[in-house]
């Protein structure tokens, strides 16, 4: 099982906002060391969307000490480091490398998010297993705490989402048979149109690249054959 | 170029996390359509971090046919069509496609971003080019506004971060020859140890595999054989 570990936040709609994402992204357990206070009718459960029924009210509070001895934890910071002369943190690995390792570990694993300004401490870094960091723009790296925890668990997604909302695909594309029928149909409305004839080969096969890059779906591809005969008829009954 | 629009937002400091996603992963243009005040003195400069200094100030408000008459537009939701019979909501990209799809095309391309509790409405939907949906659990697929905008510009960040603030590699392994070094040291201290015969070969396998696994960096490789030399050696010469 993940965990999430939020060490020391000044914010309750920073909490609020990490339990939302633990819960679209199919986490549970959230475990806050030396939290702010959360009142009900605060922003803590304002942020939390519906999180606010059972992973807000379900979340314990613990010592660091006690992350340390239950889980493999993984600190998350925005400034690894240069070298591996220190072992602070370096090396480190992105969310997506994280969730590669963790793919096939069983064990416990906790998460761990520092407060908002300066992240977790040298001396809480070093007592934690593995240093994640997001990579973000050398101009502006420090991402606000929210959305740090919001992206190092979706790249978790693949280990903790059951099952997404998505269809099972999110783009089918129309059988070979509709496409070329669409080719065929698209055909007799060049030559329908008037288009000359030493013509019609390139503009047919700009359709056939357009349609290639598009990959329409069979939807797509009936109505717009149907507008197409329908055209051809037209202009062919009009002659 | 990619701009961030951002529709109807109620919350100012949904636009203020999103200005600072932005500068994160080095997007700079952002366009609201019929936003809220944005008071420099509120929560939308609160949460902008380091973006209130030039994003946020910066943005420019727009009506929605700006945005349908000057960019490729992507279109946001958390609930896109099961089927290709309504092209409203399908066909659908999640975020890491949409990356994909963007990244050898030339083009002005705007991500546009719908409202905090009902996103953009289907008419809106449909006046936009494509869709891009972020997978996330069937039980509660709905982020936070900020959030979903800073998990797509996270999956854009290699078309728009030129260099982000990690070390050219997160984690070097030390050379082939420091681990093997550091191996024959482990056989040594295995033996020094008093470490039965017969099992001394499992015990440098266990060791193979462990480091097989950790890939040390060039610093553990030497400090650990440095430790296991100097063990060693204490411990042949109390014989």
């Amino acid at each position: 099982m993940i965990s999430v570990a939020v060490v020391d936040a000044e914010t309750p709609g920073n909490v609020g906002t990490i339990a939302r994402s633990m819960k679209n992204f199919g986490l549970a357990d959230l475990l806050l060391v030396d939290p702010p206070a959360l009142d009900p009718d605060g922003e803590a459960y304002g942020f939390a969307g519906q999180a606010r029924e059972d992973i807000l009210p379900g979340a314990q509070t613990v010592t660091f000490d006690h992350l340390v001895e239950n889980y493999h934890t993984v600190a998350c910071t925005a400034v690894p480091n240069e070298d591996d002369a220190n072992h602070v943190r370096y090396p480190a690995k992105t969310p997506a490398e994280l969730a590669d390792s963790l793919r096939d570990v069983e064990s416990d694993t906790c998460v761990v998010f520092g407060r908002e300004r300066v992240g977790l401490t040298n001396d809480e870094l070093a007592r934690l297993d593995e240093i994640c960091s997001i990579p973000a723009s050398s101009d502006y790296p420090v991402l606000n705490l929210g959305q740090a925890a919001t992206i190092v668990l979706y790249e978790l997604r693949e280990l903790t989402v059951e099952r997404d909302q998505h269809p099972d695909t999110l783009h089918t594309r129309a059988d070979e048979q509709a496409i070329e029928g669409l080719h065929e149909e698209f055909a007799g409305f060049v030559e329908a149109v008037g288009h000359p004839a030493e013509k019609r080969p390139k503009a047919r096969r700009m359709f056939r690249r357009l349609l290639g890059r598009a990959q329409p779906t069979g939807r797509e591809a009936t109505t717009l054959r149907g507008l197409l005969r329908k055209a051809r008829h037209r202009l062919n009954h009009e002659e």
